[in-house]
């Protein structure tokens, strides 16, 4: 098919495909790359292959879409993929893919935007051919490498690694005075034999709960292996606050801390390098983005001033450490990024993020929100950005609730109940219900208050079919247990901690807008990262009043924005700076001292908008 | 006694004393802290206090005086301490005490001159009070710190020492918000309770028998204590080149010739910080000079490629690297400073000794000698300093003679041999003679040669008293052996070794001379640095043509200069720059490879000027 200048974008992946109106926009996104779930064969019966239509337009809606649709998803511009076609082969589409639209192999990768920057790595690698030295030359190797560098490369560095001095000699006896040269900023910083094309690099998302590596090539920017495993840490503390406490028991226990994560991300690194033929020696750079806490006992600093007000980290200024000196097993001379985080509890995983979405770049006003236990926050109004942090807790993590759970097979992931109390659920791998995640526990609560099972202050009525008093409280059954024994069912108290989670997220953005003296109506985009915002439903976020209220279609929701982030900065020298400069520049709002925050915490715990306003003019009449 | 202008300055400490007309010289030195040797008393019987007048005069020469010292010496300004006097108390003279003119205790310590120069250390030390963090103000206390040192200091650093961030939170609040902060460049380096007001360093001359350690306080450039020890290397090969050859058979042999110099300045560092109450993390920077071999195997670079022509050093650049990378037992993140080695054979403390002595500011002509196994010339003419390395051999230490022997008790250290062909030696310590050392061996064929027992191309005659048949070779009786069982002789075969000792140093003269085209005549000044070139008698230097002629007092011993230009660079970031410029512009030339070469070698074997030249004269006319 010839190319007519139609194309359709998929979103997060950034992948482009051509617009071929004869294919619908599953069987386009197949031939891209991009597996979309589907049950029925794409025949319009399961509903699985939801998208986001953000630009442009397709062929109209079908009757199954309006049937398998609601109105709130249809006039937020949701279709089915294998309903929708392009127009024509001059067609422009973007489309947002929502994560649990994902077929169910991709979905549990480390998804994340592609970062499209040019790579401008610090470590360059030269394939070098010297003279000889003779009796009547014989000038240094080191001398010798560096007249022809600067001769033949116009490359000049200033300093040697010992590493690399170590192995010049040799290198270049045993290889006719040929070699291949890694130089770092003005550093030389290994020798190699000749022949050597690549440099490796490693980028890291080291969260609270989970951790990333990508295996990337920094001159190309191409990603070569992505794994994602379990904090080795956890038991010692599943929240930060935790993990902070057992840290302070003494400095054993911390440096215990920071050995288990060197010593994990090492061998989880040579699993993911053996297939490349790879070494750790390999990995020449590294990049590391992560909350304060994990930044802090990464390198080894203490936390223990992070344990109580007013949070202060030890530092937020940009390092670069040799992996010898930290006990990384990569390249030990080589170094690793640690780039700034912002405060106590907005780390440089929020610096990567807004990198990543290029938010300082952006036109405002644009929101940035990292969602999780903690919640970082990021606003951009003109010239402004002002970050905070909220202390969301474990609810969305599917923690702190009666059947809460990781989102695994068997995780209730979606929730609908109709106005005749009927309930339909959808769980991770279809796999018989065991327990709700935080995707679940949101759609549950949107479905809840909008069935009017739950009062938009939060408080579940007794009356309405489903409900039941277990244990003394009330709570809505969603499924029967897998193992046939009772229900799985959102209480009144899980009810409670999601109202406490998504308050305190909401008066954050409150408490910013206020700050930057803007309302929702003015923000062009709210830009939802972090692997848990990627699952939720937006329209239910925006249900419950957890986002404020935007347009559907002005929410992205990012992925793994932190780790797109830390790749891009492994490959962009210019890029750091630039991270460091905005780093230098942002601005941190502390919310529990900004005026009236009580108000703000205690109206944003509302399930409406109606009912926040509400709360708030209240508070405000009652205090003249 | 008021001070009238006039002053005695005694070099090579460059210790100055007021001009003391009631007094003689041995008393104003010891006044002034200086022990010299005296045997009788000071009343002109012993002739051991001997110093040599190269500013100003005296009062004139005794009877005592002419009786002991030699119509040479006379000549060159020598003295007896203990006979003379300032001439009155306006009297501005300038002394060089010879080596052996030391009293013992003081003889065997590291001498050196003193470097006056202002020190300008690279580590800074600032006490800072920083206002606590409050819920307005979280910066982190790294920023905290920073802005408070710009602010009240006008001080920038750009990074910070993990080391230095681990420490920081827990100082400032385990001291009400005070702390001694310790920058180095551009670098946060340690952080320490308020109160500290030192910095102190370690200066190292690593040579290959002999380790000289100085403490130093590095604000005020004053050494606290000063310490040598035997290179523990030693068993593993006497000289470079055997030393290197074992370096080479093995990874491991080089490692652990490493280990052993790393380990072995680490503790005898303990045993010198102990009095002080000082730990080996104190010393928060290192700067270390040596051979270019010693220098390699101490930062565990490969010898392999020094260890056969063109000899070529890995690097010549300067570098600094972490104790902690490098396996010294100081401060972790304190850096080790080794300034630039010059060639293969021409090291970083041939460089410390031209700044020791700042050659290069200096009107020259002047050449620098430091003589040993290993002879390194410098000769600054103009605006050029052309360096070269003279493989000397161990004559000139003692080692090939038949009954040669290290500077210890015993050790036959002066000679003179009467028109008689009666014999005075003296000894170290004065006790029975067991062998003869370096400066003795020196005096033995100056002696020998003036009263006609060798002749000027070193053959000895078989008529003179004293000269004796043994092993089938002749040999010259000096005393008997301490255990009363033959004599202490120089054989036909130890004149050789000297001749081909000296002949190396003097042809590498003839070469540099000739290279940058001028005379003996031009010479300004002749600096003899080291310690064997301190003990030996410039006067038999000049006798046997191992310098070439000039006035003796144009010739300076100064002693360990390497020791105090190391010393100077670890206090002093301006003279480390200085030194790296003049190293990029030394000019090394290589003597094999220097036309004619083979003639100035063999002529210089000579032992007289005369000899030297007729050999010279006739090898031309055989060639036309």
């Amino acid at each position: 098919m010839p190319n007519a200048g139609g194309r359709i974008r998929f979103r997060p992946q950034g992948t482009q495909a051509p617009a071929d109106s004869r294919l619908n926009l599953l069987e386009i996104a197949r031939k891209a790359g991009i597996g979309l779930e589907n049950k029925c064969g794409g025949v319009g019966k399961c509903g699985k292959c939801r998208l986001q239509v953000t630009k442009g337009r397709l062929t109209p809606t079908t009757r199954a879409e309006r049937q398998l649709l609601t109105q709130a998803e249809l006039a937020a511009g949701y279709r089915l993929a294998c309903q929708a076609s392009p127009r024509d082969v001059k067609s422009v589409v973007d489309v947002q893919v929502p994560a649990l639209s994902f077929a169910l192999k991709q979905r549990f990768q480390i998804e994340g935007l592609a970062y499209s920057g040019k790579p401008d790595p610090a470590v360059r690698v030269y394939e070098v051919k010297l003279k000889p030295p003779a009796i009547k030359d014989v000038r240094s190797d080191l001398s010798r490498l560096k007249d022809t560098l600067s001769a033949r490369e116009g490359v000049a560095f200033k300093h040697a690694s010992l590493a690399a001095l170590e192995q010049l000699p040799g290198v270049l006896r045993a290889n006719g005075w040929k070699a291949g040269v890694l130089l770092r900023d003005e550093e030389l910083l290994a020798v190699r034999p000749p022949g050597m094309v690549r440099t490796y690099g490693l980028a890291v998302d080291l969260g609270t709960s989970k951790v990333a590596l990508f295996l990337m090539d920094m001159a190309s920017g191409e990603t070569l292996a992505e794994l994602g495993f379990m904090n080795p840490q956890l038991p010692w503390g599943e929240d930060i606050m935790s993990r902070i406490q057992y840290a302070n028991t003494g400095a054993e226990e911390a440096a215990g801390l920071q050995e288990l994560i060197l010593r994990r991300i090492g061998e989880e690194l040579e699993q993911m390098l053996a297939p490349h033929g790879l070494d750790p020696s390999d990995i020449v750079e590294t990049c590391l983005v992560g909350n304060t806490a994990m930044h802090h006992l990464f390198a080894g600093l203490p936390v223990r001033q992070l344990g109580f007000a007013p949070y202060v980290p030890a530092t937020t200024s940009a390092a670069s450490v040799t992996a010898k000196e930290l006990g990384l097993a990569v390249l030990p001379q080589g170094l690793i990024y640690l780039p700034p985080p912002i405060a106590g509890f907005v780390g440089s995983d929020m610096l990567a993020a807004i990198m990543a979405t290029r938010l300082h770049r952006q036109k405002g006003p644009v929101l940035l929100m990292d969602l999780g236990t903690n919640t970082e926050l990021a606003l951009k109004v003109d010239e402004r950005i002002v970050c905070c942090s909220c202390a969301s807790g474990p609810a969305f993590e599917g923690g702190a609730l009666r059947h809460g759970m990781r989102a695994a097979p068997g995780a209730i992931e979606k929730v609908r109940v109709g106005t005749g109390g009927e309930v339909l659920v959808s769980t991770v791998e279809d796999a018989p219900a065991r327990g709700i995640c935080g995707s679940g526990i949101l759609d549950s609560l949107a479905a809840l208050k909008n069935a009017d099972i739950i009062t938009p202050a939060g408080r579940m009525l007794q009356e309405p079919a489903g409900v039941v008093e277990e244990n003394g409280e009330l709570a809505f059954r969603l499924a029967p247990f897998a193992d046939g024994d009772g229900w799985v069912t959102v209480t009144q108290n899980d009810v409670r901690e999601v109202q406490k989670a998504k308050g305190a997220v909401r008066a954050g953005i409150e408490m910013l807008m206020h700050h930057t003296g803007i309302g929702p109506s003015d923000l062009l985009r709210v830009i939802i990262a972090g692997a848990f915002g990627n699952y939720i439903d937006p329209l239910s976020a925006l249900s419950i009043a957890l986002i404020p209220p935007v347009s559907p279609r002005r929410i992205r929701q990012v992925g793994n924005a932190a780790g797109v982030g830390s790749r891009a900065m492994l490959c962009s020298s210019s890029l750091r700076r630039e991270a460091e400069r905005l780093a230098g520049r942002l601005e941190y709002l502390e919310l529990v001292a900004y005026p009236k925050s009580e108000l703000y915490f205690a109206s944003a715990m509302m399930l409406s908008e109606d009912a926040v306003a509400a709360y708030m003019r209240k508070w405000e009449k009652r205090r003249k």
